[in-house]
């Protein structure tokens, strides 16, 4: 997320009270959690062994549970508990974008929201896209132009990332956003989760068929088609005419290339190159799937 | 879709500005996709490899992209963009037969629509039925007696079917209804597609539970069960009696024989034959799936 | 389901104009079918194989469609119908127990009930719970604090629990509720069953991704987490802290135990003992799934 203005390093400390470490003439014009992280943002780490691609990461400012060794051009901010601390920031930041934007939601005169669809505030949809009746739209989401979202779909529910703690999970206060480009069509009862910090893309034109569920900070390309109750988990890259058929699931944090084409059902548990299709649980070549199961089956019919 | 009234082959050349070959006696008093089409239909043909399956299909006139023989007894107009023609005709003709129905919903007295719900224009809702809270029926659905629809299901959104041009996806438009007959039960938070020219229907006394989806122009018959979180694609058939366990998954185009029973998160890529136990992905016999499973345990064990 | 008093045999034979057998001095104070039956319990069988376990079991009165001797310390009341005679009294005593509780959703007033929510009656929500538009609340369904709900989510719908007869599926009505515990949240698109006569229960501070499914009558322990589309069919038992991946399915009528990690697209199809990482479907040891897959990949190359 990008901050309404540049925030000095003593701001920051002082807004969480913590205790700043290193580079003092750093300032951060951007909050993400790690996943997402870019050059001039805040950042948190809260267990040792992340310590390393946490210190080591593009962020300027990190929010740390120890003092440890500040790394040149960055700065540190010491605090108890780096979770909750970032929770409050967020929220913080995003109240003060908020109140420079209209609470009421920018509704394009040619677009056509049906009876019984629910628009939260700071929401924008475009020119001639439909929204059906049932379709929940949370806050801060961004509909483009020419989009048709049917009956009952969800765009902007809170990512599902916790914290273990001693004795119950502590959410990770989502502040990201859905954007949805435009000449997208999102089928019924489709659940698209906004960003933790960052944004949920469906990229230009990209089709999803019924019950598709899309994961938290996930980004899709264009052009993609993506086949009833297909399920993709969180900080997921989906590039470019990617065809995945009905019920594929796809795991977190991984990428998948340009025009790959995924069979049904299939499970893809780490990134698939472009241009190959894949079959099966965990997803491989198809091919090589298909000879996979032509070989069980003839070792099978042997016994 | 049946018309309302029959159109001479004179009448549709210019109602989309093409050119008519053949038999200038012929009329057509249908319009359907190819996959559902019958004797008396309009249907379009825009590749050359579908050419021969669509000239020798019951179809009575071909609205085709280039000149080509025309077979006897049928008609050809010629049109640069056949798609978009037959996208024209539809809705035109779908215009033309809601012109002659009670646009509001014809909802029975005995029938209980609960508050929430959302019904659409031209819809027919049977005695005794029960609709809950959230429910979204689409324009032209029809719903039999002694049905129950559980919240948030959506009954009649658009066939996922879109024709890949250069630089985008062309939409299929959908003209076709759902029809549930009577004493079906839909579980909550299910999707429906239409027919993209046909009827998707749901066949008596079936019952489906929650988070099934299934696709355009799909058939299934009397008395099937499908569990929670089924998918079937579009244009099946499911023939009486069939039972579906949890997640099964359903490739489009094939047809299920009676009583046939299909184990949990099985995945069907073609047709099988009824009265016949199966498992897997692909789904074959349950035993030869059981001796399967065994056999790589064994190996596996050995090795 | 608990009963509002004790029920003599007597008077439960003739609301259903059965003929009671066996000690006349029993009374019950509850109605369960046999899955949920507890001592006390008014329970029915009607197919002759479920005769042994169903007189052996805790029930204290059994509706049943043939005179059989009747064990010591229960008693029998015969009638021609069992299923139809058991849906009656649970309607029967389901109207009892409301008429004495106030009609009206108890909501507390530090609950947010955004607009677009539907809530039942004789529901009951607690302190700082959220729920967003378009969930439906069935009712009788209890709601505990600091619960969130996110939109379109359906609690409360119908178990999918049917008697197969000549020409239909008779439906066992379902008058069980369902419990959400202090601190639970609940993705988007998700759907939870009542039970069908016992409860269905999501325990304290468990955690639910989008369009997950929960049967009827199944129990969650504390602090799991479910990711998105995840489907648990009806009578399951899932202790505390289990985590199941994305689109795991699980059987009717069987047992997780503590702390258990299921991986994603895996089906359970018996019960699981705790402490235990499992992958495939079906369901075993993860490891070992994880040999059978490097099994087949062998040998399917050396071919």
């Amino acid at each position: 997320m990008k901050l309404d203005r540049a925030y000095s390093l003593d701001e920051i400390a002082r807004l969480i009270s913590g205790e700043a470490l290193g580079d003092a003439s750093i300032s951060a014009s951007g909050i993400n959690e790690i996943h997402m992280v870019e050059a001039g943002d805040i950042v948190f780490v809260d267990f040792h062994k992340y310590y390393k691609p946490t210190l080591s990461s593009a962020a300027s400012v990190v929010i740390i549970d120890q003092k440890t060794e500040c790394p040149t051009g960055k700065a540190l901010i010491v605090h108890p508990d780096p979770f909750r601390a970032f929770n409050f920031l967020t929220q913080y930041f995003l109240e003060k974008i908020s109140s420079a934007l209209p609470e009421q939601a920018q509704i394009d005169s040619t677009a056509r929201v049906m009876p019984g669809a629910h628009i939260g505030n700071y929401v924008s949809i475009g020119a001639r896209s439909v929204v059906h009746p049932g379709v929940v739209i949370y806050d801060h989401c961004e509909i483009g132009n020419d989009v048709i979202i049917h009956a009952n779909s969800v765009i902007g529910s809170d990512a599902f990332y916790f914290k273990r703690r001693e004795n119950m999970h502590d959410k990770l206060i989502s502040v990201g956003k859905v954007i949805i480009e435009n000449g997208v069509e999102i089928g019924s009862g489709c659940t698209i989760d906004r960003g933790s910090t960052g944004n949920t893309v469906i990229g230009e034109g990209s089709k999803l068929d019924n019950q598709v569920h899309i994961g938290h900070d996930t980004v899709i390309g264009k052009r993609c088609l993506l086949a009833a109750q297909v399920g993709i988990a969180g900080c997921v890259t989906i590039k470019d005419k990617v065809v995945m058929w009905g019920q594929v699931g796809c795991a977190a944090n991984l990428e998948i290339g340009e025009g790959a084409v995924i069979y049904a059902q299939s499970g893809i548990a780490k990134s698939l190159a472009g241009g190959q299709t894949y079959f099966g649980s965990p997803a491989i070549d198809a091919r090589m799937k298909m000879r996979e199961i032509a070989t069980i089956s003839n070792l099978s019919r042997r016994q």
